[in-house]
């Protein structure tokens, strides 16, 4: 297969440009700082797909006047450990991990917290706002809705994102466990791929408009639906669904923003829907203090025990070992932190567009 | 397909008679009342496998010396909101809900509570415990872990239970959202009717003791695995497994209980493992109060909005409406709780032998 033909940035050369972008569509410089880490982060972990190749998509969901660059991020409702708070159409890489800081902070506090947001926008990858936890002992959750293209099961309609739900556990030695998924059987960016090269995909992952089975990615775009985790029911994709559902009712319904077929698409192209329910979009976040439930040495070295076993899982094939989620990519980030970020061209020719545009320096 | 056949018994006649077992072995009037009602609380919501079909197996654990059936049941530490407690190998009918009344009486005082539990057994269906919250308004959770059956992507060796994940979540007028999945592609019980039929089972739902996909049920007692939900790698296996092991985590790790490949089988014969990490299995139950971050009139009526656009997807076959769930066992329990719950006659011939043995007044 061939590679796609990429340039390799250096972390802090893509971190100042990223930043200098936020900063010219109006972000304060902490903001602009934050966001752009959101983004950095995704790229060290090898999460390319949710890394700077989203950044020009955030700056036209500003130009289409759906993201405010000062948004006043407030806590609407509170009850002791938990609370709602209202992004203020900000950035959801800026409204979330503010939102985080005070989950931490009430978990310090409370021994948990739980927040919903709801008048959010697109918060990159959930693990950024999960991991935060992990440097107080923490556990970390993060989930979000986001826009629809999953049919529930017997469906043919798109009614929920691919919906991801992420927890982070620390560890004692060993890297933080660290599972970050899509409720989808597959995500977009994989379909997208599979198109650019004109490839069919395994059946399960989408159904054509029809709902009938296909391998074209294609039917995607032509009106079609991915499919829930499990992808048919016999396979349990009514528990793909459930999961689905489960992050767009607390992302969505407990928070005020919109939830399921009203989820405001991330591509700005394309119109939000009229009679909305709520405001934005939402996610959910939350975390819990290890020390109230066992001391710290001890649970660090259970989960070092878990993880080593886990590890060490009869293989199938030696050529594969079991993997331990969290571990390859806090082994690409130690990686790309060192030798720098591979940026695919059309990556590179889109974010040079974007400097030129913003009459920007940049390493592309 | 024939039916098995079947004897239709009165609820209070079944409740009785699963009391009068439990006391029959040492429970205490006020244990076997609660243990009985989430056995009959899962027939009633059509959940047989995991009803009073289970009854002669909890017994056989405890002549097996492995359930105590007087136990005491403490808080071993705690930091507000979040709190371990030891079940000291009390049945899980018990322990569970003992701990979801702690939870529910913690998510009054702060908003949230969590509890990790260890050193206790089998606690029937999660959404028992979960929907305990839902009479206060509160969202519930609950998962466990279990006897290792599923093995981690990539691998051959059973690692984890089906580890179930439960939320329960209160609607306004509409029933309640009750997701209540197994973390396995398709759930044992199904495997052991297709194995008496002599049925072959879809690909994707268990592997042979070397890793190779089969439709043989029969090859899961000879060795093999089930797989985790998504089925391979292609379909998102890797996300099943990451489920399983989150819930393994926080029910076994976080609690001190056993976890992963030494989760103690429920079948009474077949052995412990030596060198055991941690004391019988472990469950996680939470639970939030929904008005501490919305108002409860309108989340009911934002709950309500939702699920009724979810059953109003447009299906792809006009004869199956699109579920949401908690729906359809809601009804089958308003269903049963008037025309009573049927049995299939092996479990009434089990449960006759277990009456007569114990010398108890029975239905069947």
């Amino acid at each position: 297969m061939s590679q796609p033909e990429f340039k390799t940035i250096n972390t802090s050369d893509l971190r100042h440009f990223t930043e200098s972008v936020f900063k010219s569509i109006g972000c304060s410089e902490v903001d602009a700082k934050l966001a752009a880490d959101v983004l950095i982060k995704a790229d060290l972990r090898g999460i390319d797909s949710h890394g700077v190749a989203r950044l020009s998509g955030y700056i036209r969901l500003f130009e289409a006047g759906r993201i405010n660059p000062k948004p006043n991020i407030q806590v609407v409702r509170e009850k002791h450990s938990v609370f709602t708070m209202d992004g203020d159409a900000g950035l959801g890489l800026v409204v979330a991990p503010r939102t985080m800081e005070m989950v931490i902070e009430k978990t310090g506090q409370y021994g948990s917290s739980n927040a919903a947001i709801g008048n959010s926008n697109h918060f990159g990858i959930a693990a950024y706002h999960a991991m935060m936890a992990l440097e107080y002992g923490y556990i970390g959750m993060a989930m979000t809705n986001a826009s629809p293209l999953v049919a529930p099961t017997y469906s043919k309609e798109r009614m929920l994102g691919t919906n991801p739900i992420c927890y982070a556990i620390p560890a004692g030695e060993e890297p933080a466990f660290v599972v970050d998924m899509a409720s989808s059987a597959a995500a977009n960016g994989k379909l997208e791929i599979a198109e650019r090269k004109n490839k069919p995909v395994p059946f399960g992952w989408l159904e054509n408009k029809e709902g009938a089975p296909t391998d074209n990615p294609a039917d995607l775009k032509a009106g079609g639906h991915l499919l829930p985790l499990g992808s048919d029911f016999d396979h349990g994709s009514h528990k793909g669904y459930g999961l689905g559902a489960l992050v767009d009712i607390l992302s969505g319904v407990l928070s005020g923003a919109n939830y399921g077929p009203w989820v405001p698409p991330f591509v700005a192209f394309l119109p939000v829907m009229p009679d909305l329910p709520g405001k934005g979009l939402g996610h959910f976040l939350g975390a819990m203090d290890t020390d109230g439930f066992m001391d710290k040495e001890t649970f660090g070295k259970r989960m070092d025990h878990w993880i080593r076993r886990f590890k060490n899982a009869q293989a199938v094939d030696s050529d594969k070992k079991v993997i331990v989620h969290g571990e390859p990519e806090f082994e690409l980030y130690n990686h790309r932190i060192q030798s720098g970020i591979p940026i695919i061209d059309k990556v590179c020719t889109d974010l040079r567009l974007l400097a030129e545009k913003h009459q920007l320096e940049h390493p592309f």
